[in-house]
């Protein structure tokens, strides 16, 4: 099968790999149906060391199964169903308390002998832990929407539970990705009543809008932070989602977070120390969030995708075929695109 | 009257100042009982540059109530009182929800001419809201146990709530001082099963024993973080209560906290910039705690004290007159004393 596979930096080739097998009997193989290019894939397309061992990328998907294990009891070939982002057994103590990507049975997309997403097809480990059916054709229109549930929904989910988004809250988010707009849609979810949406690309901060967003601050660093502040009498927001992964975005959301608050963080951090220091420990705030456990959030999630509450997809502005996908990952790169669908 | 005031790095000095009298209507004066001296009042006394504008000392004490303002309602001349370690008015909207350190209109103790806790008497700001009334007379010898409503046990309590301890926990308490072992006693009161106290001072931590601590670990570094591993199952613990301050034990923290767990930090931070990168965001740690709204919690843990469950005194290793306190600073530095008690 033809799967994506990335050598370096901006070096990304779909090539030629060894077709999945069912290897364990909790096995199943999806043929891919929809897969996407997710922001912290930028990373590694930034900053990647050459390589000969090249990494096989993605870790988005649905699709339909193919094949199963003799173990598998949830799914059966044909079924069409989402992947989350890492595999799991769903039965562990820490799978049941909701905290999937702790799950010590489980893994990544793309290594140790794991199919990537961005490809034709994958092996998926723990099967009937790891997918969750959807209620859907393969042809449904709502397949880029229930892909979300992947990653990007439920990141910007975990980051408003997290940081305990409820009725009435007022909350800022920080960033205009396709993240911080899944924040802004599960905050709306939750009941937030004011959603700041700090970000500076006015046609991601209009998306952000119709999201649920109320109010949009473009500036940035201590002017942001000022302007958040003038917009709540001075005090900031109990609720800070900090959905970019860079330091100065956590700075601001150490800025903006009212005394006593909490900054939840979603972006991958691209940084080893947080200044987190003496004025901060004074005014009582508290550093949440993590890598979302999607899989706890996906039937809590999907009805509100399939009853047309919520509509994640529109996040995705390109779509590309697998064979052009390097193009698709320049694009997200280049801020051309803010999601790219990939079709298979 | 005499008070506490600190020229330099271990230069403390008792001096006559200027007796307290009412200035505001809100104002109280109280002739001080008790005071003590605080694990925080250390890091002045190890690092302070020599100054001409001395600070004057103190945050924790209980006294008489001498004289009141116009506008004090809930006190009167002869009651005997406790002072939380910052003065709010327990009125505005931080204050009614439990954050009375981020008061507006509050303040500390021994600056802007309020006075230090360790003297003979002292001025105290918004009185209502500041001080709470204890059914005791002022020679009772529970004095010592409510004189640590004003900071070391509410600070402990802090901790052990913000870590979210609830019936059942296993909880790691980092650091054997005063305020460690309130994290104890604080620990158990809130129905924690398990208390593993990492402290390697055998006095003290025998002490925690005693307080309700059911394991201790001396060793310290990855060590230590391995021997607290090795007691949960290679898991760490859900909550952490780190109760020193300083960077090696925060990183303590995050070694023996389980996935998806809370470390709640309430020493007070000797550094800006905390270790907590991508591990730990895979890990999906929380950092939370913060400086201690002590005025929140004393209603709520006066009666522990009054009906003898809980005697958290047992800090109060020394005690020496107010003219002899730079040897009970001198004690607690040199870890002779574990903390040091003031009678005036």
């Amino acid at each position: 099968m033809r799967a994506t596979l990335m050598y370096a930096a901006e070096d990304v080739r779909v090539e030629d790999v060894a077709d999945p097998t069912i290897q364990q009997p909790t096995d199943a193989v999806v043929r891919i149906v929809l897969s996407c290019v997710c922001g912290s894939d930028l990373w590694p397309y930034k900053s990647l060391a050459p390589t000969d061992t090249p990494r096989h990328m993605g870790h988005e998907f649905l699709g339909v199964v193919e094949d199963t294990g003799a173990d598998v009891r949830t799914l059966k070939r044909g079924d069409v169903a989402v992947a989350p982002f890492v595999w799991a057994d769903n039965t562990c103590a820490y799978c049941r308390e909701g905290l999937q990507t702790s799950c010590p049975h489980g893994g990544q997309w793309g290594v140790d002998g794991v199919d990537g997403g961005q490809g034709q097809a994958a092996r998926v480990p723990l099967a009937d832990g790891t997918l969750v059916k959807l209620p859907v054709a393969e042809d449904s229109e709502l397949l880029p929407d229930l892909l979300t549930l992947s990653d990007v929904l439920c990141t910007g989910y975990h980051a408003a539970r997290t940081a305990g988004v409820g009725r009435g809250d007022t909350v800022t988010v920080i960033g205009d990705g396709a993240v911080g707009l899944s924040a802004v849609i599960s905050a709306r979810l939750l009941g937030a009543e004011r959603i700041i949406l700090m970000g500076r690309h006015r046609s991601r901060t209009d998306l952000g809008l119709t999201f649920g967003a109320t109010d949009v601050v473009a500036e940035r660093g201590d002017e942001g932070v000022a302007r958040v502040r003038e917009l709540t009498g001075g005090e900031g927001t109990r609720r800070v989602l900090e959905c970019v992964g860079l330091k100065d975005a956590l700075v601001q959301g150490f800025g903006v977070v009212r005394d006593g608050g909490t900054v939840s963080r979603v972006g991958a951090p691209q940084f080893t120390d947080v200044p987190f220091g003496f004025a901060d420990f004074l005014r009582n705030i508290t550093l949440t969030g993590g890598v979302a456990p999607a899989r706890a959030y996906i039937e809590e999630l999907m009805p509100h995708i399939l009853d047309g509450a919520i509509a994640p997809g529109r996040v995705f502005d390109r779509t590309v075929a697998l064979e052009d996908i390097a193009d698709g990952y320049r694009a997200m790169n280049d801020r051309e695109a803010l999601k790219t669908l990939v079709r298979p």
